[in-house]
């Protein structure tokens, strides 16, 4: 939690920025021998069908293109992970939020390329979208975690069921 | 689940409609024995001092009324519960969601009246908001429950945890 302190605690955004370049082309040359650059972004424009085989790669279930689509646009924040080689960029991670604007954010979507999973990666997008997200001054961040990842979120400093609240769902039939 | 089932499957909203006021008209006169009729909306303007007097009744925390502006006007779903006696209506029950306006909602702020609890009002109210979302083609509708709403919300249909999904959360120091 240490480290999380003096993330958030920076006032310096623009160095902040840069750090998470940093941190992440580490991450990726380090154990890659590459030498392409790993970048974030919120603003940078996502193809449906690159975003679609992100998601058929970690094997998620096909969702209408529309309706994702549509999920993007009315999402508060869609961040994406990126590789550069050269002048062409690759679409490696993604994430996105919904939100009120003002107190509440929910994560949806986590993906991250699994030949760019066990190197940090997936922490470093995460870490990028909560920065976003508190730089929005949203306090409170939710999500719903697969029992697979529950244990990754917590070491982010996620809480399950803090206080006893239950994370409910209702499905029609 | 049998009248969830006959409930959704209806495909005349009006009579919907009808019916969910005459529910719960039934449900307030029934039980205070008053000439007054509740009534629901999803495009009724909310008073701010009104809604915090209402949240104040069941003893909530303040909250700037700059954000809870903000939240409301960045909610997808705004639905307000009414009792009506003459020309003067008052606000008694109040929940919204945020969503992505293609997969998911995750509903917020649920409260109703001290005076009006235990009336069935609380049912009615989340009834009609499934409803609003579903008839928006929403089909993961979620919520984050405080430990002595778990059960209510139990019996709507909400699971906890489905295939061990957790709600998690994070919150800065």
């Amino acid at each position: 939690m240490g480290f999380w302190k003096s993330f958030f605690s920076s006032s310096d955004t623009a160095s902040t920025q840069t750090q998470f370049e940093a941190d992440a082309i580490g991450a990726a040359s380090s154990r890659t021998g590459s030498s392409s650059r790993i970048f974030f972004s919120t603003d940078r424009e996502i193809d449906l069908y690159e975003l679609e085989d992100l998601c058929d790669a970690v094997g998620w279930s096909r969702r209408p293109m529309r309706k994702v689509k549509k999920a993007i646009e009315h999402s508060f924040l869609v961040a994406s992970m990126w590789q550069q080689r050269g002048n062409s960029s690759r679409l490696i991670g993604f994430a996105r939020a919904t939100s009120d604007h003002a107190f509440n954010a929910t994560i949806w979507d986590v993906v991250v390329h699994p030949e760019f999973q066990s190197k940090g990666l997936g922490k470093a997008l995460m870490r990028y979208v909560i920065k976003q997200l508190r730089s929005d001054d949203i306090s409170n961040i939710t999500l719903f975690a697969d029992p697979q990842v529950v244990n990754f979120y917590r070491r982010m400093g996620f809480m399950s069921d803090p206080e006893g609240i239950k994370g409910m769902f209702w499905y029609p039939d």
